[in-house]
């Protein structure tokens, strides 16, 4: 039973009573309940309620019917639902990693979680050059285990299917499908963002690159029809919360059965964001800490992977001798594709990151850019010859070679 | 409104009372109803009900709870209504190639459809030798229209994401997990039928090649994860029903998005099942037809498929140059590999056809089944060089001869 009988969007006045009717036991009588709406996403309303007296704290997250900024997009509320059952899933499979989910009300679309604001987005740390030693082990812990286990090479396959029904999710693959594999290649709907010192180097290099729009044309198939495993849909260092000794993976609305190689890509990646980011700022220790880091992403997953291969897989075929070495060179493959379409999207596509528009200079953004540009492009292009975390960061020293080579 | 309030099994005595009240308009008040159970199938119930005075007929279809050769094992009604709500979608896609529904009742859990008496099972008609000049014409038009107009290359992607998950199909699919993509290659459940003569050989050719294994595993998790058209799923020559100058599919239980070439392969692979027939019989011109007819099948679906390609498809993507024969290829590499597991799973799998089956003579039936069995293998193992319907009667015709030179 919910508090109310009908959805509406909630108010920091509303919360309080809301959170008392729905968990009555987390706070005490006493408690002296203040609201604070701290969401800075673009889909969600996010309510830090905290216990003044004792400074428990908890978080209520809301669903809107629309885009924040825009009243035009409106966009389902199931969303809510997506991402409450994952973060479920994924504390089983993951335990740790993932926020807490206390409860999810099916009418206001709203959950309640564990706050994690004695964390910090990892982005951000990021921009200030902070590293992060547990952050590849955790990562890939993560990856491997949310990753591998919803597969039907583990799995039973019935039930594998009755999770890819669940999490079915059109709306926001539509928009990643958009955003992701077709305006950076042609801004069909001119949204694209292009800073004015790469416009030329952008319409030859993506706009006039037929080849490299046959192979985004495949991976974009392939993203769609390829219900590979449970991803998390948006694993960039935006929707990870660090500290010290913890990480803490959330926001995964765009959950939905895709190549593993997605997600693993992603975190690549936004790691040469920050290395952008650093290289801007002279600051080397932390640009060779983000590709150290890319290598044991990559490296620990491989080893990791088939760690989990060998005790969990169930299906009798999948243990045919060669099989985990195939699967695993393909997700390494996917892996290439997808560090190189999140490094293109995020470049001239409408949703960039903040390690790279925050770089003022405007030689060193534009460069920053050409050589995401030029790393995203072997990475797509010879996606089948990346194996180690090696090849990864080779590909982008050598996307730096050549743009200073230009 | 249902004529009745919980589902049971029917008995003929049942029917002229069950269609008078779902389908009053039908029959006229006169008429005078004679109902004889006809189904011959392994799941379901089919009732053939004829109005005596006028002749004029209709069936109704009913799902049991479990198999009717064994009360173990038990199957979801279900698959009565994605046979319904599919054959009503492909007589949208292909009119005239499938039967008609006139009314799906979800709580007896069968649909009145029309009588197709007047047309033939294709398999027994080719076990006869008989030839049907318009069947590569109406098939190629029938999986053109049904597989690629299911895409997303062709459909807005978020209606095609509903039509996934409505034909999400757990315990259909699981069948053909384990027959086809599984016990022919190690008999893990002790199911499998190999003739006295063919036990050696089947030891070597199939349980005891690894090479083989990996491919078959491959093929599996692509079967069980590309989401790429909603197929028919079972679409042997005993799913086809034909007469002089009419082509009719039926029976798409299994339906379900997966790989296009799954179907076209299985069409394939009981062409050359009737071959063996024939050529045991020493009708070479039969045999020379149904050749022919693979050939044109092949043929004719690349045609038919890139003209409707280039008319139907709308995603911008999709559109790039060299995509479509990419498309293409991976399709017919698919069908390829789909043939070739059918023939074996045919061969030696518990479900076989009465096309070898009853080849009497021991010697004719063994090399049937060899040459079966060694042309899936070329099939599957270089299921990516094959392009032309050429390609695959060459591929036939060689394990012909290498059998003949064993």
């Amino acid at each position: 039973m919910s508090r109310f009988t009908g959805y509406f969007l909630m108010k920091e006045g509303d919360i309080p009573d809301y959170v008392r009717f729905e968990f009555p036991d987390y706070f005490d009588d006493g408690a002296k309940l203040s609201v604070r709406e701290i969401g800075d996403g673009n889909l969600n309303y996010v309510f830090r309620v905290v216990d003044e007296r004792s400074g428990k704290s908890i978080i209520v997250k809301q669903a809107g019917e629309q885009l924040r900024i825009s009243a035009e997009m409106r966009i389902s509320t199931d969303r809510n639902r997506i991402e409450s059952e994952i973060l479920l899933l994924q504390d089983k499979y993951a335990p740790g990693l993932v926020p807490r989910i206390f409860k999810y009300d099916t009418v206001m679309c709203a959950c309640l979680m564990e706050d994690l604001s004695d964390h910090r987005l990892m982005r951000y740390a990021l921009m200030e050059h902070k590293t992060f030693p547990r952050f590849a082990d955790d990562i890939t812990t993560y990856m491997v285990n949310t990753l591998l286990n919803t597969t039907d090479v583990v799995m039973e396959h019935k039930a594998k299917k009755e999770l890819v029904k669940s999490f079915i999710n059109p709306e926001l693959c539509e928009i990643t499908e958009d955003l992701i594999y077709t305006e950076p290649y042609n801004d069909a709907k001119g949204r694209n963002i292009v800073t004015p010192e790469n416009l030329d180097f952008v319409k030859k290099e993506l706009y006039g690159d037929r080849a490299l729009h046959l192979e985004i044309a495949k991976l974009k198939f392939d993203f769609m029809n390829n219900a590979q495993a449970l991803l998390h849909g948006d694993l960039h260092t935006g929707s990870i919360f660090v500290k010290e000794d913890s990480t803490k993976i959330f926001d995964p609305e765009f959950a939905f059965y895709g190549p593993m190689g997605y997600d693993i890509g992603n975190v690549i990646a936004n790691l040469f964001f920050a290395w952008d980011n650093g290289d801007a700022a002279g600051n080397g220790v932390f640009c060779e800490w983000t590709l150290v880091t890319a290598v044991e992403v990559i490296d620990l997953f491989r080893k990791k992977f088939l760690a989990e291969y060998a005790k969990k897989v169930t299906d009798i075929m999948a243990k045919t001798e060669g099989f985990a070495e195939y699967y695993l060179g393909t997700i390494i493959a996917d892996t290439a594709a997808g560090a190189g379409t999140e490094l293109i999207r995020r470049t001239v596509g409408m949703a960039q990151v903040k390690d790279v528009t925050t770089i003022a200079d405007r030689a060193k953004r534009a460069r920053a850019e050409r050589i995401n540009i030029l790393c995203a492009k072997d990475l797509i292009m010879n996606r089948a010859a990346f194996k180690t975390g090696d090849d990864f960061v080779a590909a982008f020293r050598g996307a730096v070679k050549a743009v200073d080579a230009l």
